[in-house]
This record gives structure tokens, sequence and C-alpha cells, in this order.
């Protein structure tokens, strides 16, 4: 039997263990999506306690305690900070096999080297020894990023935003950069409250939005401010990925009057700003990440009583690939296919994405099936990711992992992705169905762990 | 390698072996959903032969004579009873990897202590042994269930039914509860012809039914009805899943008429029926479950000669994330959502099921993704809900297996799936990714095998 | 750790091993499905290069080359052979785990006698051995088909085909027959362009064509010259397979007037000339198969410069099992159901075919779930394919493995499959799954491996 998450954890074999051990492990980490505040690492944030480290803005964490029946008051109510992790600590050795058992075991051991299981009784334990060692040096959150070794981290920005911690950012010589990344999804989602605050915001500074034209306008001096400032990566999420040919100036003439929309002039709206957008993306090298098939906001008592990213989004539907093929097919045509990378969250898309990636490849892997993303970040997930890229992909030319996360210690999951690529290699490889050339293997871990990102993105 | 089915079957670590034989093996059975006729069990049925037992009205073994090309005759028509099983024993090598074969293999083990390979060489050895011990002592209905150590059975039941076997066998002091479950098909469905028959049913019972408002009065006496006689569980099956807002009375009334619905009428309706049951569901404690998405009477000739469960029946459409979405949103707005569980014959709804399962989790884990599902229901199908409910649910909190079955010898199922979580948990553990901890363990799957259904259904 | 791609390859137990060597390794080939032009077989083509034998219409390949950034001039354009397969070695190292790195090795060790791992460095060794052995006897087409003991081949042939070589071929007493296949797909796809120019092809050799029921008159005639010529199998390609009832004449109609047609009116026109079809290969007993779901064409860079089969397809939507259903239930009420092959693309689509087919199995394993195909034609795709059929169908009824492919070479993949499928069998006996027969076992391994396919298909 195999201890308890020591440092084999997840290596089968021999040469995996290698492959992870003198290769993967001490790689830079190159964090291409996640949620960070900039603001807190400009601030140099520090934290009182695990609860305001893992459970203030943490909604993975919160599911698995409302699923153990831990009243909201614990969750995201105003309970003291030691019981909410108390209750957190005691729901622990519920969650056999969840990823979120193997994240938090994972940040207790390499952000604290505690290497007790969690539970109702080491809780008390573990919350000392945590307060005291938060309360010291090499705590605060770029002291947490550079334990990892981040050198790149792109958080997740509006157009309308003035970027004002970024900039600042830049003159701090920190050992990793702060980029922002472009995130229009309130321009997209014409079907949706956000969308005319949206149009203020943007108008207020870039000029006034009338009508299609005066979007796009804005959008483009959004997104050359945003290059400007360090921006390499933008990121769109759809919940239904829709697309269609057609004149987008009378949809969004209707919309701007208030009028209802159907689907078909959705599908209009947004085709028409995607391609804009990815042909303001392809002539600056930007790469467009797609990240497809959530539902959002499922729950009508979180989002009333909390509002979005509560929780309470699941996995939704698949996602067209008519729609989608004819999306990339017609940027293609125009020269207009930026840099690509397609997220699905149901896993029944999985080998639809990775075989239409690969369907663009006048250029390399220009499109790229992109890591697990949310619900599909666990062990089996990451695997089937790294299986489809092997069967109708590129493995090695992936640009590996991301964390996607709000939260400044979440970064061992990168060290959880080396360690399932690592084992399937080292599978593959004892299984005599690659040859055991550690020259080869060991690059191509290194570049799956780093390099290929900083070559892909132009960092 | 390993023996043939012997005490380790389907245990592949020591772990595993411990948690099934020291936690699992002997804990009671809680069968919350089956199609059992409760008045066999009241007259204590007894069975002359295995074709009585097992080929009588088991369209799982029916389909796999069929696609071996045994004549109709011996599959649902008048061939003598000895050459029925002759020919199904004959098959039985032919079936390798069927959970079919697996099952007829327990059965004969766990009933009859007979360990024998069935083939055409051991048909009429098995045949007279069981023909005698079916003779003698131990073999009646009753005494088949009480062998499995069986506490509660849930039939399945019409709202029109009258629920005489189930009231005649409270009196009877057996060692386990035959429950009744409300499953409302018939009046939901208001696309097929049995739907009028269903309200005439009902309506000489409880009133007659003439419109939506009458059909819900109706409908409520009977749940009063049931419930009074035991009911805590209602099923509700879905091809299509649809639901919709707005007024089920106009829709109603065109059915009366006898004109056809849109897709849309329908979903009205359904809707509006759902949110109905659901709320009188949630205000007596009863869960509703949803088996969702498989194709009926696919065969026009099995449905024309035998009727329905002929066995020509197979896994259809996935699931719509956003009526289903809906429909749970809805309720949970209106305090109106009671217990709930989730159940897909698609295997490609199973991540989207189980993360939804998870958005509703106010009161802990009131919606459940439920077990693996008729044509699912094998080792990899079972495997993959554990996996699911890991990976995405609580699987510590759920509320385990259930037969779903015609059959009274069907209850090693529960075996079967007993086995795959403990060598599943057994795994986790050896591979460093839990602690060997066997208490927590233990109690684990105790829960799962049968303490969380008990808590959770209130019996 | 097992030696690279030796003797065991893909077998994991003694059993498993002993299953292939013993019994799978030297069956026959029946190759039921695939695209090589009979040209070349009766005019015993010869191949200077790898690059001939290989790379020239290989897009399995092609599409390797381009993710992997090898500009198009070394794929399909213009470079010299030479410089091509330097490109391809190259590459073939950062093909980890995909099957075309496995394909590549087999052919080479097989056809070969190479074991050497190709990559850039040992390009110039294996190109240099390989040219002077193609040189030589025993590499002609004939000769290559031969050495894998093919004993049918059947190849894949548009309606108005004069089958010049196959007719020619009859007299050439191979030791293998080369049969044509009858694919009318672009008499179906009558929203393609191609339809007319099909029509007036037909029309030429069997009657003008004016209206749908001298285009079923035309093709009845093609079909009686196709099985005269030896056709036993017919196949049809479906993006969306689209199915409804109703009068094809005035679609027919409507299309020949250049109007641009409904998707509802496609499905009317599909429908009628699927069922007229059907019927056809009912009454002379042959086997229809349907591959479904691929996105064809999806890069409009590579279908401009290149045309159809560039390798610019890829998984698309999964199919309507609604529509499916009533087509086969339709068929089976109208007696017209002939053997049929359902094959899919996306994974997805695995469970509920294999379910599907076995809802008509009226006269045994008549509807089959039919091997991985293309994209899925990869270890996890095939154990796939194999799990359905075990848990969902009949294994040991299966027809087996086909190469679809379009070169000489490509027969090993049949010994991939038999590697898998032992494999598979194997573990199942020594997890005492399945008692150790080997007679059983050795029989039904070959069954699928050929007998299977020669006794249903009537070869």
């Amino acid at each position: 039997m195999k201890a308890f998450m020591d440092k084999e954890f997840l290596l089968e074999t021999e040469t995996g263990s290698r492959l992870f051990h003198e290769y993967a492990e001490n790689c830079p980490i190159i964090d291409y999506h996640n949620h960070l505040p900039p603001r807190d690492i400009f601030q140099r944030r520090r934290y009182e306690n695990l609860t305001q480290l893992w459970l203030e803005g943490d909604h993975y964490k919160w599911r698995c305690m409302r699923v153990c029946g831990v009243p909201e008051k614990y969750v995201t109510g105003d309970a003291p900070e030691w019981e909410k992790f108390q209750k957190f600590a005691e729901i622990m050795p519920r969650l056999i096999g969840s990823p979120v058992y193997h994240w938090a075991h994972l940040e207790l051991q390499r952000y604290f080297g505690i290497d007790t299981p969690i539970s109702g009784k080491t809780a008390k334990e573990i919350w000392d020894k945590t307060c005291e060692m938060l309360g010291g040096d090499g705590f605060d959150a770029v002291s947490l990023l550079d334990k990892m070794q981040v050198k790149v981290l792109c958080t997740t920005d509006d157009p309308a935003d003035t970027l004002e911690w970024h900039i600042k950012l830049r003159d701090e010589g920190l050992p990793f950069k702060t980029l922002p990344s472009f995130r229009p999804d309130r321009f997209l989602h014409i079907d949706q409250a956000a969308w005319s605050t949206a149009l203020k915001h943007l108008g207020e500074k870039y000029g006034e939005i009338t009508d299609f034209e005066s979007l796009t306008a804005a959008l483009k001096k959004s997104i050359d401010f945003f290059y400007e400032v360090g921006c390499r990566v933008t990121d769109h999420g759809f919940i239904r990925f829709r697309y269609a040919s057609g004149d987008p100036a009378p949809v969004m003439e209707k919309a701007l009057r208030g009028e209802v929309l159907t689907d078909a002039e959705i599908a209009v709206y947004q085709g028409a700003l995607m391609r804009f957008l990815a042909g303001e993306y392809e002539s600056r090298g930007l790469t467009m990440q797609l990240h497809l098939g959530p539902i959002r906001n499922n729950s009508p008592k979180l989002f009333t009583s909390f509002g979005a990213d509560a929780g309470g989004d699941s996995i939704g539907s698949v996602t067209d690939p008519f729609m989608l093929g004819a999306f990339l097919g017609d940027l293609e045509k125009a020269d207009n296919l930026p840099k690509t990378i397609l997220y699905n969250l149901n896993p029944a898309d999985s080998a639809m994405l990775s075989t239409m990636a690969a369907n663009f490849a006048s250029d390399g892997a220009k499109v790229q099936y992109g890591a697990a993303w949310w619900m599909l970040d666990h062990v089996r997930g990451i695997s089937d990711q790294l299986d489809q890229l092997m069967e109708t992909g590129l493995i090695s030319g992936s640009v590996g992992m991301l964390t996607d996360s709000r939260s400044f210690t979440s970064f061992t999951r990168h060290e959880y992705f080396r360690r399932i690529l690592c084992n399937k290699l080292g599978k593959l490889v004892e299984n005599g169905e690659y040859p055991c050339d550690m020259e080869i293997l060991g690059k191509t871990v290194q570049d799956i762990c780093w390099r290929n990102a900083v070559n892909y993105f132009g960092f």
C-alpha cells in the first residue's frame, strides 16, 4: 500500500516517478488563466487564517460543505472564521475521491509543510499551526506565488477596466508578470441584463456606444489599451455557443430598444462580434480562449441571496459542432483565425473539440484543445484531456495546465496535473507503447509544463 | 489468476476485500425502487424451476437470447420450460463480459449454493438440482427476500391502484416492509394513448376528471392514500424530459378534445403537472425519482406481438439540462423542491446530472445523482456513477443501489454494487489517495449500502 | 518494464498473450470496408519508397504533420519524396500515445521486419532499407495483401461506377476476393452540389433520371449490377442522420428546380430513399452500413486548396436516436430490415448505438454495433466498442475489425484490434470474471477476428 499523498502521490511506475521528480516538479508555472485580484498582489495581501485563505471565495469548497449539510451560515454566512474552518475540516473525511480533498491536502503540504489529514479531530491543531505561520514571513500574496515559481499570471478583466493594478504592478520588480486578460463576456451576452450597463461603462471610457459600429470602435480601443498593458490572452464564456452570419446592426438596434431577441438574432449578433474580436486578436497575436458549456446560477436561492459565482453552477449542454466549426472556418477563410483554445465543461464534448482543434492546423497546433476545466479538473477529467490529445491531437504541443482559480494557494493544481501527466507517460513507456528515451520524454514533459505556453502565448 | 467468481470477485486489493467482507457483505438491503408484484409476496409465491424464476419476465435475459439467435418461441413463446432454460444455458458462454452473465452466476451461488458455470453442458445438472431445491423450504418469495436481508421494498404502482396487496401485507409480520411507490407516468404522458384510460381509472376512484383542476384534485387524493399505506417514494419516467411554464388548462382541454398537441404544449402540461406533484411530495416528505432517457418499444415486431417491456427498449437521447435545471430551479424558488433523485440512461448525461444535483444542496445531499440504471447497471456503468459522485457530488452521502427489477432473485445486484464500491475505495486507499482509516471507510461503505437510504427516505 | 512494441505489445496477462498468439495472430483477414483502389490491385502497383506507400493519401498522417507545424509543402505539396518522409520521421517522437505512432511502427515491423523507432535520426537508415526492399519481391499491392492473409476485401464504390477493375480481378486467381461496395452517398445528399452530377452520371448508365421514380429505378439496376459483380456490403455516410416519413416526389422536384430545401424536406427525401434502398438490400441479403457523425471539410483552406479527404474532418454531432430508431423500426415493420451495422464517430453515441442495435435482434445479431471508426480507432476507442458490446450487445457475435483505409499496409490495424481484444478477454479471465476455458475463449476470439464476418456477410 502506498503512503497517503506522499512524494509518489499518483505516480504508479518508476518511469513516471522519474519524469515527475527529475523533470516536471521544479518547472516554472505559467498560469495563463485565473481570476486572482491584481490588487491583492500589489498590496501583498496577508491572511490571518485558513478561512480567509481558503474559504472566502472558493465555490468548490462551498459546494462540498453544502452537499454535506453544512448550514449556509458557515459557508458564506457570518459565522466566526474558526467555526467555518472547523465545519470544513469536519466534512473533509466525507470527500473521498474528491479533487477538493486532494487540493486541500496538497496545499497544506506544500505551503505549510503539514502532512496531517484534515478532519474534525485535527482541525484545531492545523488551524493554530497555520495561523502562526500565516503571521510570519513568506505568506503574503506575492510570496505564496513566488514559492510555487510562478512566472506569469493572466488575470481576467472586463474591457471597461482601468487596469490600475496591473499598471502599478509593472514597476514593482516582482519575480513574475501579472498580465490582464481581455474578457468581453458582458458585451457578448446581449440577452442578459448586464449588457446595457456594460455598454454604458465602456462608453464612458472610450466614446458613447449607440450602435454596433460604435461598440466595436470602443472595444478596439480597449483591446489596444489591454495590449499595451501586457495582455496576450483573451477569454469568452458561453453557456450556449451560437453562431450565424448576418448583419448585427438591426439586432443591436432592437436590443437597444429593449425588445426581446430571438435565438437566431442573438446568434447573428454574437457571430458578428466574435468575428470582429477574433480579427483584432489575430492581428495582434492575442490568443482567444473559449470556455464552453456551463449552466450558471442554476439555484435561485443562492443567486438571490449571494449573486453569481456562489457555487450554484453546473455542467450544461454539449456544444453544437456545426456552429463552432462554422465560426472557426469563417475566421480561417478570412485569414482572421487567431491562436485559439477550446475548453469544454461537458465531458461529452471532449473528443469533438480535440478533433476539431486539429482541423485548423495550418500553422501547427494553433487551435488547441484546452486543459480539463472546473468540474472536470480531477484525476479522470485531466486524464481524459491528455488521452484525447494523444489520440487525436498533439500532447507534446499542449500548453498544459492553468488554475482558473480565485485562490492564491491553488497553484498546487499544476503539481496535480504534472503528476497525472507523468504517470500517464510513464505507464505508456513501461507498457511498451513508447520507447524509454528519457531525454525526449523529459523534454516533452517540460514543454507541456511551461515552455509550450511561453512560446505559444508569446509572453 | 483469480478463481472464477469466488469470494474475492471484483475485489483487487486487500483493503477492498476487507471493506467488502468486514463491512458491506452483511448489510441489510433497502431496495427503494423495484417492480416486484406485491401479490407474489403476499401469496408466498413458489417457483417450480429456474425458467419460472428467471425467464418469465426478465427482458435483460430475453435480449441476450434474441441477440444470440434463439427463436422467440424459446424466449417469450410457448416452448416447454425445460427447453427454454436449456436454450438460455446454451447461450451463457457467449455472454462474455455481460452483467447478465455475472448476475445469473451470483444468483446461482447465493440462492442455491451452486458454483458451476452455466452452459449447455451443465444445464441439466443445474436444472435438476435447482428444481429439487425450489420444491423444498426457503424458496418462496418471502424466503428469497429474507435470505438477502431485505428490510424495505418499494414497488412501483399506478395512482389508480387499490394497493390491496400492500394493505394486506401490513398485517403479515414479515421481516421486511413492502411499500408502494407512486408512479403517475400514465398521467404525465398526455401524448400517449394510455392517458385517457388513466384519467378514467383515476376518476372512478377519486372523482370524475374533466379538466386540469379535477385531475390534480384526484391525484392529491391518491397521494394521500399512497402515503397512508406507507409510500415514501415516487417515480417518473421520461423519454424526453420537457419543461415549460404556462397554463396547462387549455392544453388539457385540447387533449380531451382529441387534438394532437405540439411539443411546446406537452412541455407546458408536463411542467405544470410536475410542479404540482413535486409540491405535494415536498409537503409530505416524499422523494421524487426521475428516470431520464430511454427509448421504449423501439421494435414494432416485439411491441405488436408482446407489448411493452418486451426487451425492445434502448438508450435514447441526452436530457436537456436547461429544461431540467429550470424545473428544479422553479421548485426551489417556490420552496417546493422535494428530495429528488436523478437517473440517466444515456451515459453522456452522467457528469451533467451529478453536477446539477449538487446545485440544489440547500439542505445537504437533497438532490441526488442516482445509481447506474438499466443498460448502465454493469461494472463500468456502476463505476462511472461512483466516480461522478466522488468527483462532483458526495459519494459518502449516496443512497446507494436498487434493483429496479421484476425478479425475486435479483437482489445479488446489491452485492455486485457493493463489490464494485469496496474495490474502488480500496484501490483509492492503496494508491495513497485517501488515508487507510478503516473506521471511517467502513462506516462510509455501510452508509452507502443502507443507512443513508433509511435516513434519506425516512423509512 | 516491457520492451517497446515487442511481441507482447498491448498484452498484459498470460491468458491474453495466449489468446493472441495461439488463436488470433494467424487468423485470415476479412476486410469488409476499405477505400483501396481496385486498379492498384489489378496492376500489382509497386512503390518506390515509404512516401509513396505511406504519405501519398493518408490524411491521418497529414493531420499529425500539420499539427506539428510541418509546412503543407511537405504534407501534400511538391517537396521531394525523401524530404517528405524525413519531415514525417522527425515528428514521430512527438506523437506520444497516438495510434498513428503505433500503426507506423507495426507496419515497419510486419512488412519490413524493422524494429527501429522512427525519428529524424533513424529516417535515412529506414528510408534506404525500405527503398531496397520495396524494389525487390513481395512488395507489390497483391503481395502486401497476401502477406497479411487477407481473404476478402470490400472497396467503396459509387453506384455509377463501371466496376471495371473488380470485373477484371475476378479472373486473376488471386488468393483473395476484391468485392465492390455500393455507396450511394452522392444520391442521398440532395442538399450538396454533387447530387445533380450524380444523377447525370447514373442516368447515362441506367436511364435518364427525372424524378424519384426514375432515380430508384436506376439505383435498382445499379444494385443488381453490383450484386452480380460480388457486392455484399453497402455503405452510407451521414453528417446528420435525418429521417422522416412523407412523399419524396415533390421534394425531389423542388431540388431539380434548383430550390433550397428545408431540413424537414431533406429528411423526407433521405428517409424515402433509405427505405427504398434498405428494402433492396434486404431482399438480396446485402448488409447496410451506416457511418454516422463526422464533420467534413471543416477547414476552408484545405478544402479550397486540396478538396475533400484532406484531413480537415473531425468528430461532429451525436446522432438523433429517435430518427435512427424510427428508421430501423419502420424497416422492421415492413419486413425490410437488412443486416445493418451502425458506426459512430462521436463517442458519446457508443452506448446508444450498442443498445439500439440489440433492439432489432429478431434474427440474432442482425443489427450490429460496428467497430471503432476513424477518429476512434485507437486503444481507448477500440476498447470502448468492445466494452459496449460486452455490456449491452454480444461481443462473441461481433463481425470484428476493418481498416476503412486507403493504404495497402494498413492491415496491421487488424493486429492492433486483435491485441486489444485478446488483452481485454485475458484480463477478464485473470480477474475471475469469466472461466478460463481456452477452447471457448479461443473460438470466440477467432469468431470475432474473421469467422463471424464470413458468415454474417455471406462471402
